[in-house]
């Protein structure tokens, strides 16, 4: 069977995914790109971006297991972009321009349905009112036997690990205290009797999670 | 200057650090010692118990650190006991026994004053109804030079935090959601761009932050 897995999923220590006041200009809030600052220079992250370089060493190791092996991948609509409630504007077609990074499948939890996107390099969104479970049953018939991933925010990555449909979950802990924006860990209360864990600090200061089904 | 220090402080994933119930049969609440369980086996803490031997890595080097150079203890009413309001009994002495292991003047700080406590090997506590900066220039005096320690829990080190008066704070990130408990970081938005801080994870699986104010 095809595993489920969350990568490069950063944290605060007071357990925020992301910031609070998500816009156009600030995706995760007053969070801007704190969460993010360790993965920003390694190659994975470059590469993503067009560019050429970037760091090799561990913090690049966890980066790059992102991509292999994911034949889709699920969100919450709030990573894909910023509008609430009924679409206003059907041009949007998420933060990443013509050729997201994704390569697969992506499908978009939302209330509010609207067509389905195909992107350059790869890239659909298809947009399902669905639970976790019947959305993974969705996404795993796309990824054609490859792994899915969910791709958060906080939000969709809580809702899949309280039904228990997360097989793999990488945390990056990041040494700030955001104060507010969204939890991950709400109504979670002993998550950790389900997996085995393993910590890794690194010379950025984050601390890479990982958390394994145990078998 | 002496500084101001914690040690051993112990969080879960949510931030908590103390768990849900504390009665005087589980100081930690339904934490119970889920939170120090890195800590048990190390040789500083059997030492504390009376007991030989025990564990000499990298979990057994932070802990160490904890009595080194410390003239005077802070703590909060619930690290002493279990108690709420008006003193029912006066006979409580800590849940440490005739021998405490400070071995130093400890202040407890409550609303509830009694009179001094006088006990073996040099520990005495002495009930304060004070500010965190009141209570703090008591402990320096006391302290005699040396450095004064924090002890929890943690609306203690929350307070002493918010009030900025905290110079090394050492906490032990342990992996597991606790779910409910006193929560150590509310209020604290933006903490660490008061210290600098490093992290190392240890085979036992917790992480081992230190912040240090910068300079």
């Amino acid at each position: 069977m095809s595993k489920v897995r969350v990568h490069n999923f950063a944290v605060s220590l007071d357990g925020f995914a992301t910031g609070e006041g998500q816009t156009l200009e600030t995706p995760f809030g007053h969070a801007s790109m704190r969460l993010m600052q360790w993965a920003l220079g390694t190659r994975t992250f470059r590469g993503m971006q067009g560019a050429e370089g970037g760091s090799g060493g561990v913090d690049e190791a966890m980066a790059s297991r992102w991509q292999t092996g994911i034949g889709a991948e699920i969100m919450g609509r709030n990573k894909f972009g910023p509008q609430r409630g009924p679409w206003q504007d059907e041009d949007w077609k998420g933060w990443w321009g013509e050729d997201p990074p994704f390569h697969t499948p992506v499908f978009v939890l939302t209330h509010h349905l609207r067509p389905d996107l195909t992107m350059q390099g790869g890239t659909s969104f298809h947009f399902l009112d669905a639970s976790p479970a019947e959305a993974l049953e969705v996404a795993r018939e796309a990824a054609g036997g490859l792994d899915v991933r969910i791709g958060g925010g906080p939000s969709t990555v809580r809702d899949f690990l309280a039904a228990d449909l997360i097989d793999e979950l990488h945390l990056a802990l990041v040494p700030i205290v955001l104060g507010r924006g969204v939890r991950l860990w709400d109504g979670l209360e002993g998550l950790e009797e389900r997996f085995d864990i393993e910590a890794v600090s690194t010379p950025s200061g984050v601390t890479h999670l990982t958390l394994t089904r145990s078998t």
